[in-house]
């Protein structure tokens, strides 16, 4: 965290804890640099984050006060979806928004691309064109079916700070967390398998498992502490349900880590019911608090856990690598691997390795960590400024991703289609569900920077939202 | 085509039509060189090349001679594998093999590798790093589901090589051709469903049906013209069978090329029984004769032909590139695309649409055609030399796989075993039939340079051969 995150955090809580009131005047710029020893910028860059956080204000000529107190936007409530397996539909949505982020004139925020413009991914070029320059042969060969070997060692010890005790020989490189995930359905479902989520459900997972032939059947999920046990147990005596995914860490779209103990009984749960748990960790590095929390495989003792992530969110999309571990369905994975994806490219595998061998990926993820809380934080200030009264508003622990349900007369399909229009695209929350659930909820990907541009798209959705409204 | 190389075909085409007899002498050097206008060091590599075909012989301080007219070996006979359909297995036999590829020691003729040390690839590591270095936003971004458009257009234009009319909307990009095999298999078929194939079939194929739960039906199939089409319309009578296989270009393992009318043939047949033609087309463009010949696709009124293909053995198996051109089912395909593959690695297709509009690609393929087809005939002549009489081997018109059908009593999957042994690798026949057939056959891929340590294997490998008919 740098100094001036250091001291707008410090003041933060001090107004949060009531030590400077509502209304009430800041120390000056030079009273406070004097006090902590950092230089009158440094001071100054914490007061503008905290007025871009809407907790305090700038008087000209008079200083810094206590902005009047709004109350924080409520999180929503807990999910109450339909609790019987359906039919994914919405194809066409999802391939309609897919198609939009090849515009280059729209501005995305229903998309999950990650920030690429941060100075962290610039060595990545560096060891990419390294990579081409020295390795020439490699890269032209066939990979092995597994993946590059430096790379799953790396891999295994970046999963041992997520408390999974694996080595390189259990980790299959992949293309992307979703082909792991959908190599994982793969290799232990058959067609018409119904499959337990978390309601609401990132669509590209509802599109996969409505791609391969599966039926979802929507848990009830708490935006705070993740999927109902209780829920889940009752799905699992009502219906033949194979597996469940869960993406306990950092979670898409809601934000919530789920805790410890809940992990624990979900994989008691699975256990007794012998059925396969699906984790997605693709966010998992991307937790605001250091260590990072821990996978539910770390807790697993009969491998029935498969855990899939990659490196689209923590470095970019483009790279096409996830990876794995399948646990005791290893042989299987690998077998459908072969069928269906074939080997992968070496010479992405190859840059990421080195990238980090040479302690770049941990320095990056580190500060995007922060780079995002902050985005957030500043994206939800902006929420309770353009957008009506009465919406509740996830606190995501990690990630980059805000869940927003407006009030229930909005139909967001309808307010997304105006947006189009104004080359605005965010995601609406009915395609987080697979029975029509969430017409009043969005998505937005605050890894946008907070910049002018993209507040005046927050006014005008604001706008969009309040006219849907009367 | 170089001097010496046109030099040598004439040569051996006045030997072939008896203008020079067995045992008689040829033109000197020297008369040779003055004659035709070329260099004396083009003369001695033309009759370098006709002494390692085996056409002639050397005699110190006397000149060349025509060797003694060997027969050439015959053609294997049309194939009678088992016509109903089977549970593919061998998965574990191919898995190992795999595996050795893997291993740098091993001489590695049962692969499928091309010959990835020619200079004509040099191109393609520049272009490469320049991507890198000026592209370097787009390489980290989210590629389009259906890939990126410039590459798109460039296959839609050698394509119509092919005699396939198509734009760059009618190509989907896909990791490779058996990643685009699988994902047309998906979009039109059921586990359970029974698809034809030729027999042999390329093993990646054979596995690629059993991992995805389909059963194979073997046809006969003639080395010289292709798959039976009263054996294919006898087993479409008799099974409800959901597609047929082919491979009519340049075909793996048997290296025929299906004459048109036979093309239009099964395509008639398909039409009228209802089917879905999979036309693999990765080695069409390396059929030895300019132009190359036209695919079944070409031909095709009702967009039931999907055409997969790939650079694999074009340019290089590392860059995971490959495309399908799905036809009538192009929507289904682009949705099984998003559930099982998600989208591919931008970079490797920059690099490659670079080398394409750079024109690199046309001579490299140029050159490699002329490269392969002199492999197949020097090893062709290894294969007379060094194994026993009996044996019959295939006349490839393009890529670069020679079959061997070795005397009945040879089981090439003992052979083999011992050869893994020597560090030897080839892929036994059997790997080729869901059946078990072919025990007796082997695939050679002549890809591999034949440099004396090559020469030394085949000689090992006859001697095995030898051993196993005791």
């Amino acid at each position: 965290m740098t100094r001036y995150q250091h001291l707008a955090n410090l003041l933060a809580q001090r107004i949060e804890q009531g030590f400077y009131r509502e209304g009430e005047k800041l120390p000056s710029v030079r009273r406070l640099s004097q006090e902590h020893g950092v230089s009158i910028s440094t001071v100054q860059q914490s007061y503008q984050l905290l007025e871009q956080q809407r907790l305090i204000t700038a008087q000209p000529r008079s200083g810094y006060f206590v902005a009047p107190q709004q109350l924080q936007a409520p999180v929503p409530q807990m999910s109450r979806p339909i609790q019987r397996p359906v039919e994914i539909t919405q194809w066409e949505q999802v391939l309609s928004m897919l198609n939009v982020r090849d515009d280059k004139d729209v501005i995305t925020f229903g998309g999950g691309s990650p920030d690429m413009e941060q100075p962290g991914l610039k060595p990545l070029w560096r060891e990419f064109s390294k990579v081409i320059r020295h390795d020439s042969g490699d890269i032209l060969k066939y990979d092995a079916l597994t993946g590059q070997r430096e790379l799953r060692e790396q891999i295994a010890r970046l999963m041992l700070g997520a408390g999974s005790m694996v080595t390189a020989d259990d980790v299959v490189i992949t293309s992307g967390c979703h082909n792991a995930l959908s190599l994982a359905l793969l290799a232990v479902c058959e067609p018409g398998d119904i499959i337990a989520v978390e309601s609401p459900t990132y669509y590209g997972t509802m599109q996969l498992l409505r791609g391969l032939g599966f039926k979802a059947i929507e848990i009830p999920t708490d935006p705070v502490n993740g999927i109902s046990v209780e829920a889940l147990e009752l799905a699992l005596e009502q219906w033949p349900v194979k597996g469940v995914i869960l993406v306990p860490n950092c979670n898409n779209p809601l934000g919530f880590i789920m805790p410890d103990k809940r992990k624990r009984a979900v994989l008691a749960l699975a256990q007794s019911h012998d059925i396969v748990i699906f984790e997605d960790d693709i966010y998992g590095d991307l937790a605001t608090d250091y260590p990072r929390p821990q996978t539910i495989h770390s807790m697993d003792i009969d491998g029935r856990v498969m855990l899939c992530s990659s490196f689209t969110k923590t470095i970019a999309p483009g790279l096409r690598i996830g990876w794995i571990i399948p646990g005791r369905n290893y042989d299987r994975l690998l077998q459908k691997k072969y069928a269906v994806s074939g080997t992968n490219v070496p010479s992405t595998q190859m840059a990421v390795s080195a990238f980090i061998r040479e302690g770049y990926y941990h320095r990056h993820v580190r500060r995007m960590r922060q780079i995002y809380q902050r985005n957030m934080e500043i994206y939800t200030g902006w929420l309770r400024e353009y957008f009506p009264c009465g919406i509740c508003v996830t606190r995501p622990k990690g990630g980059f991703m805000l869940w927003v349900e407006l009030p229930a007369q909005v139909d967001m399909v309808c307010v997304s289609r105006q947006l189009c229009r104004l080359k605005i695209h965010v995601a609406p929350g009915s395609l987080f569900s697979a029975s029509g659930k969430y017409r009043n909820c969005l998505r937005i990907n605050c890894a946008l920077p907070p910049i002018e541009k993209h507040r005046q798209v927050m006014v005008k959705l604001g706008e969009a939202v309040k006219m849907a409204m009367e």
